[in-house]
């Protein structure tokens, strides 16, 4: 036990130093105003409990060789995260400039929530993380997420009594029920109350100790309380570890979790300027505030560093002594060195079967229809076989009501609470996740891809937006991520929306919103990629082509309900690759200069704006049309904006830089206007889209109130291309004829006059 | 208990009805294909637990003469809420076409899901309804948010158990440690486990009974539960309703919740198609398809509706019996006609104190500087002392943080759990609401609005992404409701955002985003405004002005750093009236055609705007600079757009439609494009935001790291204004050495040349 308590003060004082000290890391004379940082920022509050449970940890390690990761959900403790990584050596092993030495110390305690160093975070720089100290929620769900399939790990999880008041970890203790004991590891969830928050005391702190017991018994948990105490501390990790053996090799069916409570800001300052500090919310950051003005307050500093008996802990030359280092399990078993915290060490590509073979065949374009999720179901199933181990698919249960249920013919959903005779589909080994928690799918599939191994997350359009600010922490994650050379490229996480705006005619307004798009454009353009296949063999290429990619998030929208088969599998690829493209067979240009380019980019308003043309074609054949379709968003932008941003040159060569251009949009008319207003044409270029009307209605009714039904587009055209006379103003007035007629047939009869995807190429007279 | 039956009953007949017919409402004759909706849309899985709970609740209100509202969190029980308001004669109140006889119920079925209708959800079409069934997870964070001020009612609460899955519902049990028994209203939850959700069982009805009733236990209630049974429901809501009682009266600590089991489309058919129906996912729908064309399954329809034997419901004329019209309280105590539904009904305005009163004295502009949310608090605490029953502030743990503190000065935090002596400021009396969970002060906030009460919500910038979804869905309430006669105006949603991106520098860069303006302004320009107060005065009164305003979103972004005064508050009333304006006294302009034009919107870019108009007006005085300030971001919009929007006249006055403007925004670049692409002067539009860079660092160096800095703007300037001739390209190469220099110092030292805020008008020299 003594030699615990030496490496917990030994981390302990490393962090203090981290927050306050630019030089005399090991107090080798007394501490002057300018030996501190001029801006103190950092957490103290949670940072020794977080200590305590390192240190701790690395005992069963060493005692159980157990292969164990961290992960700290009170981020705000990045000080003991990285103390813990440089006692280990990791940390200087990644940073060579940062030795475990006297000068190393320095330095580490002077780069941290300094200038040009690193953040007061946990955060991908840190060694051993998974798990970024930003937002707080989602440390379980990701612990979850890194245990899948890997049957030997431990991922012990610390959630500060903060976090726990969120939503997204109130759900994720239920993730307990989606384990597989074989297949899987196991989560040891250490709640750790401090008693507070920022300013306030914490739910779970302050209900009384009967219910807190109930309520992790309740959710399924053996829970142990620890106080702040060394031995109880090692008693209950010794009999959770026991627990979770005897679980493993079936002998028991729950799992242990730790409530631990210790005092906020525990081993600092009792009382500072006549308050109380310690056990206290005024732990929360910095107990002594003004350091450098303040005598008292440097006096109280340094008596609280030299409490931890730093001659005791560090050898002259700052190095760790014995004692210390030989808490330090080796190598990769060290936690701040496991490779499952860079998950890119371990990631080995997906065994991704011939998406050719689930072609559509397509003799003609815009004669036949497909269901394009279904068709991509098929090449999950064949996905989710050959990579039985490394390869998830999470849906808040729309799986089949995205219409991929051809999975379940090789798999189940995850699932070990009870099942009943007249479920389908359900068992522990699954490879679907299916709970209706957008946020559980999204932090088990960033904590699955961050230690390596692949997947999918589907969901319907609108309710992706529920986890908007996780996609943001992602992606700043792998933001970062990409500029620290030792983190490997992990798997891209994709989104495939499904059930999208066009297509929710039927469950109405609350589900209609395409603005997730918009939330990921905001982000770096060396992180996201969104595409927009029109059809089921476009859709096969794009899903493939994201399944291979890397340190991205991709997004594809993609219909489940039928469309026009628009391309052949090799006119699918091609078209995938350029990213945007005419379609010959619908344009009338004739590769000369067009009168008015249509463009298009999503399923639905593709099969209006093809529908469009073809009633230009048979009404007005003088009027030259050139069609485009955009499945790659980001090639809109200019080249220096996005990589797969495109040449001015190409760009004018396309779309023209003095003829009118209709484009119709998926999402918002405004992303189009960001991505393109640097553009030449863009003067020219009117963008149709969703402009938030709706309600439950039909499919092309949709389309009608948002004015990107094909005869909206033909009156668009019109609108648009000067000079083209009384026969131009008759068409015009026959489509705005041709919308009050079916509308008004629609809510005389209840469905549309005709199917909206049944409309085959070309389209017969509109009237 | 046979009324309660027949209630029961009449309301699943009205709700198949719904579902399934077009015509012949009574069954008067033989049901024929014709008499069947084409489009079969509707959910009746849950509906008849949700129509059980109606019934009983309603003797309940009936014996106790309670006051009740109920919320239907399960939202695809649209039907069953539709059926209880026909029931109650509210429906008809609302829609005399749809009256209480068979005229009226045909016209109840049809237009159900039907286009020209109404959703299939339960709507703000709904009477009775505060409640969305759109995206789940919030209906007992609404029922909290009704229950708060309302000593005397209750509000049931029906919870699905899909719902109960997801993140925001599980943390909305511990609302209760936040009320208060003398001041609020009870919430009864009434958990309906019906085993399953769209395609899966669901975890709470498959965890041992055992469990489920520990973890509600934990949570804090005494757990009843009831089977599919009239006397066990009965039973155990007289049990409850006497458990609320005792604990309003003080004898009791604990309220009460129930458990009710029931079969997913309970009475429905048990088997369709040889496979189990009733009591599986397969009832989540419509459990009998393609009705119109398959004459067995019309049968079988025929055969379900008479089995709830209509003629003992209603009579010949289609009105409901006396039985059942005798089940159906008085006038407001109908929960379907209940005010508290429909607050703008009960809605009083707020005495509002005179903001005034808190002006900063400005003697001259941007010669000091003030915190502006630490003012806005004092404000708010005299709002809150002047309306201490109809006034909530709202925020996860970051009321201080934000420096609002000054409203402690009049009340507490809510807090109901176990109080320390080293606590502070908190009560069960409180008007701050404070947990660490956005999704619950965005849930208790609109449930407290829609009653018709007032309140702000603060909260840290990045983090309100945390709610992006919820936003959507309550935005869309509003447009919906806007459009619906009798739904009266309820007090605008306002959040106050601080702690925003640009002083992030201490957290880093998971806490830089100011993405959720761009989310905001995707919805419809009749709901949303956007407020960037520069300084204290001009906050003080845009928090005014948010708080009088009805059925708004409205998004005020200021800062809690010092910023410069730059208005008097008569300046600032005139300047918020404009939404926009030059200021003179930075303008070299002297109201002749400027040679730039500089514009800045948000707190620090208008700081950093000034200092560059500075550093031109004193290196080249002769170049013509004005400066405009934007407080209402919609006021950039054309005035086809937006309310708010501005005639292209005025916007080509102020900004000309020649010269350079270098455009200073708060957010991302690309919302400022979005909001001005049709003005005749986009195309000399240069905008500088945030644009995704940012550490932990100094301020100075984040706006350096994103270009909104003095030095790269006068840069910006001289690159765009042509013929500028030597003198400039010197200043440009200072403007360039003075970044270098200002990184390297901040590098060096660990702060900032100079306190951001701190550089008064004229700013001196930069070297």
């Amino acid at each position: 036990m003594d030699h615990i308590d030496a490496y917990w003060r030994a981390a302990n004082y490393l962090s203090v130093g981290q927050i306050y000290l630019l030089d005399n890391p090991l107090l080798a004379e007394p501490l002057r105003p300018e030996h501190i940082k001029p801006r103190l920022l950092g957490h103290w509050g949670t940072t020794p409990g977080l200590n305590f449970c390192f240190a701790h940890l690395n005992r069963v390690i060493k005692e159980r060789d157990q292969d164990m990761i961290y992960i700290a959900g009170p981020g705000h403790g990045g000080p003991a995260a990285v103390a813990h990584a440089w006692l280990e050596g990791s940390y200087s092993e990644r940073y060579p400039d940062v030795s475990q030495d006297v000068e190393g110390m320095r330095r580490l305690f002077r780069q941290f929530s300094f200038p040009g160093g690193i953040p007061s975070h946990v955060a991908p720089e840190t060694p051993g993380s998974i798990h970024e100290g930003g937002e707080l929620g989602y440390a379980l769900a990701h612990a979850h997420g890194a245990a899948f399939d890997n049957p030997d790990l431990v991922v012990a999880c610390v959630i500060g009594d903060g976090e726990a008041e969120t939503g997204p970890l109130a759900a994720s203790w239920h993730s307990n029920k989606f384990m597989d004991r074989r297949r899987d590891g196991v989560v040891l969830p250490i709640l750790h109350l401090n008693g507070y928050k920022i300013a306030n005391p914490t739910v779970l702190a302050r209900i009384p100790e009967q219910d807190l017991l109930k309520l992790m018994e309740g959710y399924g948990y053996l829970p142990h309380v620890v106080g702040p105490d060394h031995q109880e501390m090692a008693g209950a990790l010794d009999a959770a570890f026991d627990q979770m053996a005897a679980y493993k090799s079936g002998e028991a069916d729950r799992l242990p979790m730790i409530i631990l409570r210790t005092p906020k800001g525990w081993t600092g300052p009792r009382e500072v300027d006549g308050k109380p500090v310690e056990g206290t919310w005024r732990a929360h950051q910095v107990p002594l505030a003004k350091v450098r003005d303040n005598p008292a307050h440097l006096a109280m500093l340094e008596e609280w560093m030299r409490s931890y008996r730093p001659e005791e802990l560090f050898d002259g030359g700052g190095r760790p002594n014995q004692d210390i280092l030989g808490m330090v399990p080796r190598g990769t078993r060290r936690m701040s060195a496991n490779p499952h915290a860079n998950g890119g060490e371990l990631m080995e590509p997906l065994r991704l079967p011939d998406f050719r073979r689930h072609a559509i065949e397509v003799k003609s374009p815009a004669a036949q229809t497909t269901e394009p999720t279904r068709v991509l179901g098929e090449f999950l199933r064949d996905v989710i076989a050959a990579n039985p181990r490394t390869f998830r698919l999470m849906g808040p249960d729309e799986t089949a009501s995205n219409r991929l249920q051809a999975v379940f013919e090789t798999t189940d959903r995850a699932w070990d609470a009870e099942v009943l005779p007249t479920d389908e589909n359900l068992g522990p080994g699954g490879r679907v996740m299916e709970v209706l928690s957008e946020h559980l799918c999204q932090g088990w599939l960033e904590g699955y891809l961050l230690t390596g191994r692949h997947g999918l997350f589907n969901c319907y359009e609108a309710f992706i937006h529920i986890v908007d600010a996780m996609f943001n922490q992602h992606a700043k994650w792998l933001e970062s991520s990409q500029k620290i050379s030792w983190r490997r490229p992990v798997a891209s996480l994709t989104y495939l929306l499904s059930s999208h705006v066009w297509r929710q005619d039927h469950n109405g307004f609350s589900h209609q919103d395409p603005g997730f798009l918009d939330v990921v454009a905001n982000k770096k353009a060396s992180v996201v990629r969104v595409y927009l296949p029109p059809d089921a063999n476009t859709l096969l290429s794009v899903g493939d082509h994201c399944l291979r990619s890397r340190d991205y998030v991709n997004v594809i929208v993609a219909g489940k309900q039928p469309v026009l088969d628009l391309f052949t599998m090799d006119e699918a690829i091609a078209h995938n690759t350029r990213g945007l493209g005419i379609l010959p067979w619908a344009s009338t240009d004739e590769g000369v200069e067009p009168d008015v380019v249509l463009a298009c980019a999503g399923d639905v308003p593709t099969m209006e704006t093809l529908a469009a043309a073809a009633l230009i074609r048979e009404h007005l054949p003088e009027l030259r049309v050139r069609v485009i379709n955009v499945v790659d968003l980001m090639r809109l932008q200019p080249a220096t904006e996005h990589p797969h941003g495109m040449p001015d040159a190409e760009f004018d060569t396309l779309f023209t830089t003095d003829r009118p251009i209709v484009f119709n949009f998926h999402g918002y008319p405004s992303l189009i206007h960001q991505l393109t207003y640097r553009r030449h044409g863009h003067g020219n270029l009117h963008v149709r889209g969703y402009k938030e009307e709706g309600t439950t209605t039909t499919p092309f009714d949709m389309a009608m109130m948002n004015d990107i039904d094909r005869y909206h587009l033909v009156m668009d055209v019109i609108d648009r291309v000067p000079g083209l006379g009384s026969k131009a103003a008759h068409l015009r007035q026959r489509m705005s004829d041709a919308r009050l007629h079916a509308r008004a047939y629609t809510r005389e009869y209840g469905e549309d006059p005709v199917e909206i995807s049944s409309w085959t190429w070309p389209v017969a007279n509109s009237r």
